[in-house]
């Protein structure tokens, strides 16, 4: 099993590291962490991840992991990522988007007339793309998994471990991760806040957004 | 607000990045990923993470962050990172730690008859530093905040968060990373799942250990 983790400049860490954490420890798990160049990449908080791979290098993957970002519809300026994500996506077992890195698969053309999440401030976006926005966890069609805003994709790939391996090994997985969440609060979602907090999140956030 | 995340090989990129999507976007907050050397490091799923700043460059800060790792405790053969945690902590307003970057804390002497928690496979060994291992998602003892596995470090980011700005400071963190969890199963912690499950990784996770 070969996993294709996109790594672009901006993009948010947890995107792909909380998948990353699962995915890679699967048995029989090959996993790539590819980018334009090979080296450093900074991510949207600061810190860098290292890419091991480069687009040219692969030309197919049975997993492909596309992460999102404050700014993701600003990589509608990198054609030869969209060109690599429709190649990869074109003989993929699986096609997953982590929070707005469901924009991204929307621009590079795969999501027309599919069900389709992203995080909650950019979810109608979608529809630009064709997509059918679909306010859940983690959705299915297809071929294609997408979650919603950065922490969804460490649901998304325990669904997506059941999916290729087994329960028990899913179960495994978060058990090993000790993923038994105890949030401090209940705010992760926008119905659940004051909408104060929403709006003015929603601001910063499309600020990002509109840069693209 | 100065936050010190320690990266050193063979950790765990999940422990540190987790709580960095959080903390490093506080307002004020003032970010270093501080490592033996600057560079690359190779955490133990495969990806590399960069340090920006060496131990010695970094002889204060107000939060301290450790992650854990299969074979953290290999890190009492590094004197100088145990030092250099001793340093920080001297002067520290918190010193955190995530899934077994407490026994590190534990090595380097900071747990004596401190209340403290680890990945559940790992607790039982903070008793060899001293400590007294709790088994909570999240345990604070004066300025020591320790986290359980892996995960869990989200749950210690948004409860410092609190701590260090406000709850609706928090919350809003918590809503823009949409960490409204709902993994696909229940499995999360030792009690929740099958013995076998809980023996076969607990065997595989202290194999790692005992390396140290």
């Amino acid at each position: 099993m070969k996993f294709a983790f996109l790594l672009y400049e901006g993009m948010t860490a947890m995107d792909l590291i909380g998948p990353h954490e699962i995915l890679s420890r699967l048995p029989g798990a090959e996993s790539y962490r590819v980018g334009l160049n090979k080296g450093s990449v900074r991510t949207d908080s600061g810190i860098e991840l290292l890419a091991d791979s480069t687009l040219s290098e692969m030309t197919e993957a049975d997993i492909l992991l596309i992460p999102g970002a404050g700014t993701a519809t600003t990589l509608g300026s990198f054609p030869e990522i969209l060109e690599w994500v429709r190649l990869i996506h074109q003989k993929s077992v699986w096609t997953t988007s982590v929070c707005t890195g469901s924009l991204i698969l929307g621009a590079a053309g795969v999501l027309k007339g599919k069900r389709a999440t992203s995080h909650w401030a950019a979810i109608e976006r979608l529809e630009k793309w064709g997509a059918v926005p679909v306010k859940e966890r983690v959705v299915e069609d297809g071929k294609i998994l997408t979650a919603a805003g950065v922490s969804a994709g460490i649901d998304m790939a325990l669904t997506l471990a059941s999916k290729l391996c087994s329960d028990q090994v899913a179960q495994a997985m978060q058990l090993a991760i000790e993923y038994d969440p105890r949030p401090p609060f209940d705010s992760g979602s926008p119905e659940k806040v004051s909408p104060l907090v929403v709006e003015l999140l929603k601001a910063k956030m499309s600020a990002g957004f509109e840069n693209g």
